[in-house]
Formats: C-alpha cells, sequence, structure tokens
C-alpha cells in the first residue's frame, strides 16, 4: 500500500495516518510545539538529517500543516509556523506524550510539564466524552462503522492470502 | 537517528514515537480496536504485506501492546489482542480521527462512528484540562521542559549544520 492508497480511503484514521503516521514528521511536530521555528534548530534538536528533514518539512507544507515566514532577506531565510490545521495535532503529540509517561517512563521525573494558562493549574490533558462529560477510554466507546467503511475494509487492496 | 536513540531519549513523546509512530503500527492499532483479531484479517483490512505485517505483530508483542492466544491447536493458531498498554493508545488513534474528520473530510459521512456505553451518547472524545475540565488546545497550554530535556535537545545526536 502506498501514501495515495492511504489516502483515498474513507477511514479518517487511515487519511491522518497517510499525512503524519511517520516518525521523523512526528518529531518535527513535536519540535514546532516545543517551540522551535528554523531549519538549523529542527535538524538539531530532532537529530534528523539534511535530507530528510528537508523533505518531511517539504511535505508538511505542502498539506498545510505547516507554513513558511520570511525572518531575514539577505540572505533569504524563512521560518516555519504551525497553521491552524497543524495547531489542530496537538492532541495526538499530547496523547503519546501521555502513553509515553505512563508505560515508557524512564524513573524520572517528567521531560515536558503542561500548565493550562487560563485555571493556571497544572495540565494533564484528559479524554472525556463530549455528550457526558466523563473521562474515556477504549473499553467505554462502542464502535459503529459506516456501510461504505464496512465495504471498503473486507475488499481491501490485494488478496488475504 | 535509529530507533535505539528516540527509546534512550529523556522525552516521552520521542519514545513513544519510537514505539508506535509508524503508519503500518498505527494502521494495526486502528485495526485492533476495530475488533480485528487474527493475521489473515488484519492483512486485508490493513494491506500490509504478510512480511511488513509479521515484523510489525512481532515487535509489537515485544513491546507488550499486543499479545497472542492460541484459539486452535491442531493446526497451532494464535490471535492477537490489545494489553492494558496496549488499550492506553486508543486516545492517540482517535485524536488522529478527530483530526483526520476535521481536516481530511471528503464530503461524506464519518467512517467511523463512536458511541459512549455508559450514557448512550454519540461521543467525539474531548480533551480537557484535568485542573479545571475546560476543553484544551495548542493555545491553551504552556511548557516546561525539564533541565534534563533542555541539555538533551541542545546537544542533539550529530551537528547542526
Amino acid at each position: 500500500m502506498s501514501r495515495s492508497d492511504l489516502a483515498s480511503t474513507t477511514c479518517s484514521v487511515a487519511r491522518a495516518i497517510e499525512r503524519v503516521g511517520d516518525p521523523w514528521t512526528l518529531m518535527i511536530l513535536r519540535e514546532m510545539f516545543l517551540g522551535s521555528r528554523r531549519f538549523d534548530d529542527l535538524q538539531r534538536k530532532t537529530g534528523a538529517s539534511p535530507h530528510t528533514l528537508s523533505q518531511r518539512l517539504k511535505q508538511l507544507c505542502a498539506d498545510e500543516i505547516l507554513v513558511t515566514r520570511p525572518y531575514t532577506t539577505s540572505p533569504p531565510r524563512h521560518e516555519y509556523f504551525l497553521t491552524e490545521k497543524g495547531l489542530d495535532l496537538w492532541p495526538v503529540i499530547v496523547m503519546l506524550r501521555s502513553w509515553g509517561e505512563k508505560w515508557l517512563e524512564d524513573g524520572k521525573s517528567p521531560a515536558i510539564g503542561l500548565t493550562h494558562k487560563s485555571c493556571g493549574g497544572a495540565m494533564t490533558p484528559t479524554l472525556v466524552c463530549s455528550t457526558c462529560g466523563e473521562p474515556v477510554g477504549a473499553r467505554d466507546s462502542r464502535v459503529h462503522l459506516s456501510e461504505r467503511m464496512r465495504l471498503e475494509r473486507n475488499e481491501h487492496r490485494g488478496s488475504s492470502h
């Protein structure tokens, strides 16, 4: 299956994975949320090679997750910023962090702490049901697939054997 | 940067990315949350090659995200199940879904609907602050890096140029 196969799927999870479900892309997003803006800084803080970083940044801009803005004209240099679409990926990064803190902890204090600006409290972002407001996890939800999704999953690319 | 470099980082986001930040791994997790249990089914519904699927499943079991249980002994066959550690990845998949629904929508009805078992309501899982209960996004939080994390980010692998 190629990137384009995932992009054309009915499933919004698969489409999202096609855009951002790559280790380097996710590391770049982490860095953007930590405030990195420039190529050199992103390279040092993610450990990506210039080629890999350049390729991922180009794709993130093409997907309108990042946007560039010049910060000097001679020589021409630009910084990267998250768009609204990019900022909306914060919950994905934050939920990866929560899982890492819980299941991959190294016995030391958390590397990244969050404070809620408006209430001033230490924040552990928590997932709740939009209807009743109670915290929710995997066991609390029932899944319904659309007819289109059901057909697509069973007719998937290639044979099963 | 290799998988092992990310695994040894201070940052829980990076450690989580090292385990599950791969398109095939994320597609397998999606399928597990939709109820797939068997190799053939996972292969058909993710579109992965047998080699890729086998390699990812082996790693997910080694990482204790999945566990196998036999369902027949002659011939010996097993099914895959999410462990508690695996079930705790639900928020990551669900937040990818929310982002996909919002930003990559194809003008059709959602492929996957969720109902909250206990309240019976249609559920849009929502991220809230653990202190005040208000919905939170990227702009609502202030980030604090531990001293260890700050040092690590600036001393990252390789040179910056």
